[in-house]
Formats: C-alpha cells, sequence, structure tokens
C-alpha cells in the first residue's frame, strides 16, 4: 500500500477535480504484476493501469488502492467492473470513497465474491488526497497558506523592499506548490504593491536548480484570483498579462472597469470579500485546492475565519527587525486565542528552511458527505451555516 | 581528535574564564590509555586528568588535544611540562592557543623533541570554544541572543499577553543555555514587563522533561545583568531576590536608587546604554559568554552593532498575527543592510523548533592577539576602535 501511496502522489496537480490514487497489483502468487496512478481528470483511473499492466496475471490476485474503486461510470468505466473482469480474488483499499456519486465499490466487489480489506493505510493515504478530500468532505476548496520571511517574521524591510528574502531554492519551491494547485489567490494589496505575475514558471532565475514539477501535466493551467473588494487591479497588472486565465473577485457593489473581464461578485465581509463565499464560488469552478499566497492582511483573514488548512512558510538565515510582519491580524487579541498548529515538516532548501504546518486537531473532524460536482458553478453562496 | 571534542564539551560552563579542553592519550600500540577533560577552573586541565588515567601506558604514546597545550604555570602546573614528563611521543593540537600568556606549548614540546602535528580538525574545535576564542581574541564576552516566538516571529498577543508560547521542552532547553553562559542580560523593558528571575532551574515545571544542565557544576552561580539606563529596576524585582548576584548597568548620568546595590555605570549611545563599553566592563569582569534574553529593543541594538556571535530562536509551531515582535529596530532601513546569518542547526524540541544561527563571515576574521586577563577590572572603556 505504502507503494500505491507514493504511485498516487505522482498525479499530484494533474487529476483535479479528481483524487490522486495509485494501485498496485500483485498475482496469485504475490509478485508484482502492474502499477499505476491516476495522471489526469478523463484519463484512465490507477486500476484500470495497473490492470492493464498485469493482463491475465491479475486473476487470482490482489490488489491494493489507495481509494475505494469507483462503481460509477463517469469519463471512463467503473473500476470495480475492471477488477471483477480482471478477476482480482481480494483488494485492499486504505480510504472509502467519500463521494456518493462515487463511492459503492466496495459492495459491489463483495457481492461478486471478491475479498474487500478496507482500512489499511489510512491515515498516510488520506494525507496524499488532503486536498480533495476536503473538497468533497467541507465542500470547498483546501487551502495553503504560503509565506517567505525571515527568522523574526518579516516580509519586507521599512522601507518596503523584499527582493530577495529567501533563496532561489525557496522560489523555485514556490513554483512547485503552485502548479500542484488549482489556483493561486492574491490581496488586491499585494498586486498593487509587488505586481506578482502568480503564474507556474519551471525555473525562477539562472542560478535556481532544475525545479521538481509534478510529474503530471496540468490539463488546464493554474488560475490566478485577486480578493480585489473594490475592483482595483490596474490594467497594466502582471496578473492580466493573459499567461493564465485570472477571475478577479471583486465586491457585489464595486464599480467594475472595462479592463476587468473575468469578474465574479462576493458579498462584503469585514472589510473584504466574505472568504466563505469565495471559496464556494471556486469550489462551483471545480478548484479543488488553493494557495493564498498574500499579502498578510488576507493571510489574517483566512486565519481568523478557520479556512488554513496547511500552512507553508520559507524562512531565511536573516533578522530585519522593522518592515511588514508575513501576517496581519488573524482575529487573535490575547494569548488564548492564539491559533495552534502543528509542525508536519521542517526540512532545509538551500540556505533557508521550509517549514509546513497543519491545524492542531484534537478530535477527527467528520463533515457531511456530499457530492462535490453536484453545485450549480453559478450560484454564489456562503456554506456559513454548515 | 572527535572524541576529545566531545570531552571538552563536558567542560561548558563550568570553565570560565578558561577555555574548555579535552584530551585522549593513546599508548604506543594505539589502544586508548587515558580521557580527561578540563571540567572547572582551577581544576586540573584535561592533559592531566588523561595522563594520570593512562599512568605508565603513556610512555612513548600520543596525546590529542583540543587546544595547544599551555606552557605557563597559572593555577596548575604547564601542561607541556606533565606531556614531556610523560613520556609522551606525539602530540596532535587542534587550536593553537591565541592567549600570549599561555602560548609556546607546541614550541616547548618540539624542542624536547616530540613530533607535533597541528591544526587537525581545527574547525571543528574552534567551533566547541567559540565563546573563549571570542572572549580572548575580540576582548568582549561571546554574545548569544536567545528569543521564542511564534512562527510568524511575535512574542507576546497584542495585549500583551505570552505564557506559554514555547513547550516546557523549550523553556527547559533555555535553562541549559543560561547555565553555559556567564552571565544572563535583559532590557528594563522586559523586566517592568515580565520581572523575570533569569535564574537557571534545573526543572522549569512538573511536565517538563528533566533537563540536561551541563555536566560540570559551575564555580560560581550565572550572573544576572540588566541594561538599565535610567536606573528604573523596581525593588520589589525578582532579578534582585538574591537567589543569583545581579548586576545592573545603568548610565553615567542616572540618578541610582539605594535598593540599587550593583551598579556599574556606562556611558549612553542611542537612547540606551553603549553596549560596547558595557561588553567591555564584562570581559573585565572575566564574563566570556553572555546570552541576551530580550527584549526586542535591546536585541535589536546587539544586533545593530555588530554584537550578536550566535542567534539561538525557539519556534512555536502557532501564529498570533498581532502583538510585540521578538526583534526591534536592529539598524536596517531597506532590504540591502538585512543582517545575513546562516542556520548552524534545526532540532525538533518536542511540539516547538530550535533554530541555531550564526551571522555569515564571507572571510575569516582576524582578531589581534591579547591578553585575555591583562584589563584592569574596573577600568570601563569602549573598544570601538579595535
Amino acid at each position: 500500500m505504502r507503494r500505491a501511496i507514493a504511485l498516487a502522489a505522482r498525479g499530484l496537480g494533474g487529476t483535479s477535480p479528481n483524487p490522486v490514487v495509485g494501485c498496485v497489483v500483485l498475482d496469485a502468487s504475490g509478485e508484482v504484476a502492474g502499477e499505476g496512478f491516476h495522471a489526469y481528470a478523463g484519463g484512465p483511473h490507477a486500476e484500470v493501469v495497473a490492470l492493464r499492466e498485469a493482463g491475465g496475471r491479475a486473476r487470482g490476485g490482489t490488489a491494493y488502492v489507495t481509494l475505494e474503486p469507483c462503481a460509477h461510470t463517469g469519463r471512463t468505466g467503473p473500476c470495480a467492473t475492471a477488477l471483477l473482469e480482471a478477476g482480482v480474488a481480494r483488494v485492499v483499499v486504505a480510504v472509502p470513497d467519500p463521494n456518493p456519486v462515487a463511492s459503492g465499490g466496495a459492495e459491489v466487489l463483495r457481492r461478486h465474491g471478491v475479498l474487500v480489506d478496507e482500512g489499511v493505510l489510512t491515515a498516510e493515504a488520506e494525507e496524499g488526497n488532503a486536498a480533495w478530500l476536503t473538497f468533497v468532505r467541507a465542500r470547498r476548496p483546501y487551502v495553503t497558506w504560503k509565506f517567505a520571511a525571515t527568522i523574526d517574521g518579516r516580509s519586507a524591510a521599512a522601507d518596503g523592499t523584499s527582493q530577495w528574502i529567501t533563496s532561489p531554492e525557496a522560489r523555485a519551491d514556490v513554483h512547485r506548490l503552485r502548479a500542484e494547485s488549482d489556483a493561486v489567490l492574491a490581496g488586491i494589496g499585494t498586486v498593487l504593491a509587488d505586481d506578482p505575475r502568480l503564474t507556474v514558471r519551471p525555473s525562477v532565475d539562472s542560478i535556481a536548480p532544475p525545479a521538481a514539477l509534478p510529474a503530471s501535466p496540468r490539463a488546464t493551467p493554474v488560475l490566478r484570483v485577486v480578493a480585489d473588494p473594490g475592483a482595483r487591479t490596474p490594467a497594466g497588472a502582471r496578473v492580466l498579462d493573459g499567461e493564465a486565465p485570472t477571475l478577479v473577485a471583486v465586491a457585489e457593489d464595486a464599480a467594475v472597469p472595462a479592463h476587468l473581464t473575468h469578474v465574479v461578485r462576493i458579498p462584503r465581509a469585514k472589510g473584504g470579500i466574505d472568504l466563505h463565499a469565495l471559496l464556494a464560488e471556486l469550489h462551483g469552478r471545480q478548484i479543488v485546492s488553493v494557495l493564498v499566497e498574500g499579502g498578510p492582511t488576507l493571510a489574517g483573514a483566512f486565519l481568523r475565519e478557520g479556512l488554513v488548512d496547511r500552512v507553508v512558510g520559507y524562512l531565511a538565515p536573516a533578522l530585519l527587525g522593522a518592515g511588514a510582519s508575513a501576517l496581519g491580524p488573524a482575529g487573535v487579541s490575547t494569548i488564548t486565542e492564539i491559533h495552534r498548529l502543528e509542525f508536519a515538516s521542517v526540512t532545509p532548501l538551500g540556505p533557508d528552511i521550509k517549514v509546513v504546518l497543519r491545524p492542531k486537531i484534537t478530535a477527527r473532524q467528520s463533515f457531511p458527505h456530499t457530492d462535490p460536482l453536484g453545485a450549480d458553478p453559478q450560484v454564489v453562496q456562503s456554506p456559513k451555516e454548515s
């Protein structure tokens, strides 16, 4: 199963709005006969790839799958049927499918006499599918907040200058992070101050190492989103350069200038737009994961609303002592309200370190099972009541 | 030699104002015959301890010593003589002694026909003696700035509350850090705001793990120092509780209240006291290492003056988004003036991480060879011109 989870990860960035899935098929004697992963939406599922490689050796064998095989016919036929037709005797599943449209594969298999084991390495497999599982269970995209700062938490010097606090290695990693996301989000403050492009580029500059971009090519470019209540994104902004699609999220009452052609209107909330409504809108557009790139105000608002699933920080071995903080007001006024997280990993990255943190979850949260694709993409609604 | 360096480290915190030294003696056949380290000032030197253990087996053997054996008689006899008397055939030295009073041991040994190899694992051995080497070469104590903060660089929430951002494991490590220092320094702002005790305590609270304090007992308690230009340390402050000596560094023109009995007057500089003069004063008192514990203003001043040799940060997996920053103005107004450092280590500590950074040194700095103990301890002078 560990091998299947590793295979699944190779699909990161390519499969949206589908999950990543890996599959290893053993023959009746326990030898590896076939391997596969789901590489892109509309492409063959992991089970089908692995079964194709295994051929006749799958008969009487065992299939290890990171996610319960689907039982419905979408763009591809149901995998449960493919496993039955191949004559697999046993199927080992890490994570049950939370999607009611596609689930039921385990039941179908059992009904036809296949031995099904569930719950093997579930936590590890869920980790690999964290974005998609959040998308399905919480009916919103999985949100990663990324920041780069000095070890004293500053993203710019007192005069606003900020290039380059972190190393080429760290910047290349940001591009990999973007490539794994369906959308990249920045606030209007960052657009006006830094004029970022927010595109995925394989190499940032000449001294950057060859960036390890995801194995799967994306079916569509990463969507750029600007949280811009007042519709102030200037005509010459790099995010409007046409290199990738850009959605400008403005307040319902904003006067939108003619140069903003792709706009979505979102209700106002607390000095900005309603982030729950924004995420619902992106969910409707089948955006499974969003990378929040800044600035401090937007990041603080996401944290305050409890909408951050993962924090990725690039910390440079440097000190500023003054200048903009990486994080702005996040709803904390006294120490007991602090946002507690956990380090998921700490890794060196050139001269810098990369820290990955996740909210500290005391008890496993349960989400209602819902249909991720059933919502009308045009309807904007706030899922706050859920 | 690696073993000798490890032995030397066991003396950290106990040997001031002497260096830490480790020694391994091999017999003529290459077997380990004796080991030793310098444990406390006035106690036997590492070579003497190792030779005592080796006894007659030292004859014709090899001694590995982290620092060039001394050639002078201080509180103990010269080690070069002890090595000669034991009949050691070869001495391997990591670091030449920069102290002109004690150096010359290698020459004495060679003159008597002993083979002396120098420069073995020099960098590693210098690292272990960083504090003492700075004390001797730069004629000031080695300065460590310690801070505890959230991953966004904040040491307190917006309302000033700050207990406990970091874990019991991190707090226990701070006590180990204090125990390895000759003095702990805090600014008057921190004393007034947090009323710290600044003493070394083996266990911070009941859930703290048994703290790994240094192997060597200290000859004297760690000196507490308050940078207090206006002599505002209140009579009831915990730093005046008598548990350890406390020196209050006030400005030359300050009106000192009667309850401040141990006071040193330091010239004023940039809104505080002259830190170069303060360190010169501490050097004169044979303080080899100082731990700067805060707050942000004092830390910023030390950085601005280029007086920080090491930064130790305890970073909690938490976010505040507002409140006091760990570091205040440090003389950086634009990004090109950023204080660049290097990560020396990054280690998990309970739920937190501990980062150790050192200033990025492009070319090896050279210091004049001076006598560390030759200065009159009563004379306060600024070594800025050096």
